[in-house]
């Protein structure tokens, strides 16, 4: 599909809004819409248009990417009874959905979507709000492979790392591993960390003299300096975090699948909630353990 | 300290046989023993003297290495009455130990050797035998500045990262942040690629489009694809990883300090080490996850 495609980009939040601007950079056709209409500030002047609801930024597109909070919130944007992105879409066309909903709930939208005569990819993201805004997003897609081939040159426009790993809600899976991925590696990093200071050993030079080798992540090179600095502020916040593990717990249920770690870590994650660290980073797990040891952190 | 001096290596075991070849290779006059004299073997035609015991090999050494298992060994190589290495070693000998023991242990030997004249550096490596072969190991130095100096062109022969991490028992230290992080992130690509199996996904793909960003480790790219091929050999031995474990656990607990994570990891590699996995790899950490799906894996 050219990239001068006419597309529709359904929430403008903090992902969504960078990205559907470097659509527009691309040379896309685009139309925009989000609940709150503040946050369409700035794209009528880049020469998007700004719609009155998902139907009418839906009419005319080929492509209609959707990038809102959890799996109702998607439901809402696509099949809403008036206002809904299906309800003015041409038959046949595709929808791209980037939020992280469940692996289930993203299959059931697929199912729903191709009963109404439209397509649909599961395309959820990772990179955060740094990685949106230097169009570097990993996109991890489930889907017809055609489908695939088709919405891939357009979402070069944000994405970097951008794989086809299967069938629909494929792509969800995909994430769930990535965020179970993410919190194991967090976790390793806020215990080391605690344990290095607690034995009384200088966190820093543990960091310098162990990140080269078995013991190396990213979150080590790019969290643990905001943990040895108790530096709070959120790359992607506990909140997000704790709604992502919730989704990957569930999945695992359904599946009879023990995931001990996960299971610990989001439990963890609540001793950080319950001193109102929802919108502090995700690293802020250290907190936790802080917490346990006998420390009075609460978020400022 | 130049590279011919004269040193001596006790302990040639999976890590201590290739680091003392090293030396040999670097122009260093060495001395080797070993509890079990078979594997000493090919060093007298290398040019080193094969000693009798800890003490005719501490004889006339500058520096003497000790790469064995535990704290018990390594007090009976240095302190045992008749056969010790101290009991021959000259006064001033700079002692350093590349065995993995507890931060704790590590300070009294410290003492113990400062108290008889000598001096001492906990010097715990990583790297595996992979890393020793191709001297290419880490190495968290304790102790005193000045002996660090001292011992750090030598122990170049085998190492690369080497760091000074504070004082005596801080290379131990460090050694057991490392030890967390390293099971912290094996949990999590083995709970990750467990859960793409069981929810359908092809782990091989999620590897590839997860590897690069926020959830990218060492262990994923190197241990990840073994835990998909289903091959337990290993790197390094769940039954020294566990040994490792406990060490960590016991420095945390005498700290008061909680490591729900590590704690949980220890008890989970039961699970391998109760169906014959002691000498599996360490990534065989994603074979108690299938167990406890259903499994009926034991090692073979």
């Amino acid at each position: 599909m050219p990239t001068n495609t006419p597309v529709a980009f359904l929430g403008l939040g903090l992902m969504g809004r960078p990205m559907a601007f470097h659509l527009l950079e691309r040379g896309c056709k685009v139309a925009v819409w989000n609940r709150s209409a503040g946050k369409t500030a700035g794209f009528a002047e880049k020469g998007a248009r700004v719609a009155e609801s998902p139907a009418d930024a839906a009419k005319g597109a080929k492509l209609v990417f959707t990038c809102v909070g959890d799996a109702p919130d998607v439901e809402e944007v696509l099949f809403h009874d008036l206002a809904g992105a299906t309800t003015k879409a041409d038959l046949g066309t595709l929808f791209v959905d980037h939020s992280t909903i469940s692996p289930a709930k993203a299959h059931d939208l697929e199912v729903s979507l191709r009963d109404e005569g439209f397509r649909f990819l599961d395309a959820p993201i990772s990179g955060g709000q740094k990685g949106a805004i230097a169009g570097q997003l990993a996109i991890m897609c489930g889907g017809a492979e055609a489908d695939f081939a088709e919405a891939e040159p357009v979402m070069r426009a944000y994405g970097k790392n951008i794989v086809h790993v299967g069938g629909p809600g494929m792509g969800q899976v995909c994430k769930a591993c990535n965020q179970v991925l993410v919190v194991a590696n967090i976790m390793g990093v806020a215990e080391a960390l605690n344990l290095a200071k607690n034995l009384g050993a200088n966190p820093e030079k543990v960091l310098e003299a162990v990140k080269g080798g078995a013991a190396g992540s990213w979150s080590l090179e790019n969290l643990g300096p905001k943990m040895i600095a108790g530096d709070d502020s959120a790359g992607f916040y506990v909140k997000h975090q704790q709604k992502d593990l919730r989704i990957v717990l569930e999945a695992a249920r359904e599946a009879g699948l023990p995931l001990p770690g996960t299971a610990l870590i989001h439990e963890l994650y609540k001793i950080v909630q319950n001193r109102g660290g929802d919108e502090k980073g995700n690293h802020c797990l250290f907190r936790a353990l802080e917490v346990m040891k006998g420390s009075d952190w609460r978020a400022e």
